[in-house]
């Protein structure tokens, strides 16, 4: 059963449990622009214990780069190889895990954060924000010729969608068995400044649907974003906590590892998901209100 | 066990059963642009013998008045009310299954075709070909005032679908559990002239992923589409045919009628899917090459 921190005790005994801290960032450490109350507070407490700190986030439209930007406009301290997108992760996977061959390309369907992340890890990639493919004109087959070493299709979120990018993708797929498909993550929504939108899930859902199968995800839950942290750092699970506000992506991923798994509700989860007659099924190891509350066990 | 249609005795047995043929049209009678051999001669057949005849199809980006048009150039002869596209059997659902009130306005991810059917019906509608919901610039709620009066949102296949047009219809499904989540069809591919592409059931997957709930789909294998046809005419399943070139729709389509079936080999469907240790468990009554192997029967 999930345990609801409600003390000074509470907050203290975690820091002491915990050296490794890893944290989803939307709906976490801010929600859309707006940082929540306390964040910078408790992230100086934890480094000035001597935590580890990652922040862990499947939103694939951003580079890291682009991240640790966000973090300095909202007065985070943060450093680029702290934080582990699933673009990153997505990269990382396929020149280190699926070793796609250098002279292979990836077809990209995602925004820029995206193909950087690919460019860091030295993967061609084409279709992404190419101007020829953000396009509305109608898409036909005898004006398209595939490139032969397009070797993976890689979806992330992309607000860009369109049919010619979808049948691009569909096709270099459906001709090619050995092509592989991949996305950065399956989230089913994208929480905005404005309220939910679409989310990365929607943009591979018509390839899982003309194709008849499923993506492999790289994102939370699954358990390649944590091989992906593991390849760059140590850490003893047992000492590590994932703290998120989603049940399906960052409590289970942190379940997958075999972490300890703190849920805050100022995200997608209300409470009574967490306890009472209607929980979920994956429900986390502790919960509370706030990242906030944990300045309680600031001296 | 579906039976192979080879002698002219074979069809002209089917000539005589059945007084009501009901076709489908992108693999049976043309394949993209091109004619089917034999396909006029034995429509003219079917005429003389008095034999009832409409075209059931799952494209919703041509109106039935698109579809005239194109009967008319490929040299086929057609009615306009001998049509039943699943744009006019959607705007049939909804003014006179569901009874949208008249006051109420749909909200389409779709093209000028499936407008063109809406507006024959009565039916307001916004998004299809708007071009303010026709592009890639970033869509933000914020701009966004939702119109109170919509009550459905309709998908169909659109090559213009971007994420402007998801998130509004996103929006509108997410805020009023009372709109209703509708589609055309669900054909996961498209047949276009040049080879498959991502079909209608690809338009609505993002909102099905995103929302975590199906559409209604008034296409075949849908019975709304028979019910649509039998609202204007009489017919005896006993004595009606279904004619067409996929397992999971048209044959299915008949199947679910309670009509005879036929499948056409010239489109979709593999001999492999209908006979033999990897037949489908949806199989036809019948099955020939081809719509013009009828012209056996031709005296």
């Amino acid at each position: 059963m999930a345990k609801r921190l409600v003390s000074a005790g509470d907050y203290e005994q975690l820091l002491s449990k915990y050296d490794t801290w890893l944290f989803d960032c939307d709906g976490v450490l801010w929600q859309g622009d707006r940082l929540i109350d306390g964040v910078p507070q408790v992230l100086d407490l934890l480094r000035s214990r001597n935590k580890k700190i990652f922040f862990v986030t499947n939103n694939a439209t951003k580079s890291r780069k682009n991240y640790k930007t966000k973090f300095d406009k909202l007065g985070i301290e943060a450093q680029v190889d702290e934080v582990f997108g699933s673009a990153y992760a997505a990269a990382v996977y396929i020149s280190s895990i699926m070793k796609l061959p250098k002279e292979k390309k990836v077809y990209v369907i995602g925004m820029k954060g995206l193909e950087e992340e690919l460019e860091e890890e030295g993967i061609s990639h084409l279709g992404g924000t190419d101007p020829a493919d953000n396009t509305l004109n109608e898409f036909h087959l005898k004006n398209f010729t595939p490139d032969p070493e397009v070797g993976a299709v890689l979806c992330g979120l992309d607000t860009s969608v369109n049919y010619t990018k979808l049948s691009k993708a569909f096709t270099y797929l459906r001709r090619n068995k050995d092509c592989a498909f991949l996305a950065t993550n399956i989230d089913s929504t994208y929480p905005s400044a404005e309220g939910l939108l679409p989310g990365a899930g929607s943009i591979s859902a018509p390839l899982q649907c003309a194709l008849g199968r499923s993506p492999i995800s790289i994102g939370k839950p699954a358990e390649t974003m944590l091989d992906c942290i593991r390849a760059k750092y140590r850490f003893d699970p047992e000492r590590t906590i994932m703290v998120g506000d989603r049940l399906n992506t960052d409590i289970e991923f942190g379940k997958r590892g075999s972490l300890a798994t703190l849920l805050v509700l100022t995200g997608i989860t209300h409470e009574s998901e967490v306890v009472g007659p209607n929980a979920s099924a994956t429900v986390p190891d502790y919960f509370t209100d706030s990242l906030g509350d944990l300045r309680a066990a600031i001296p």
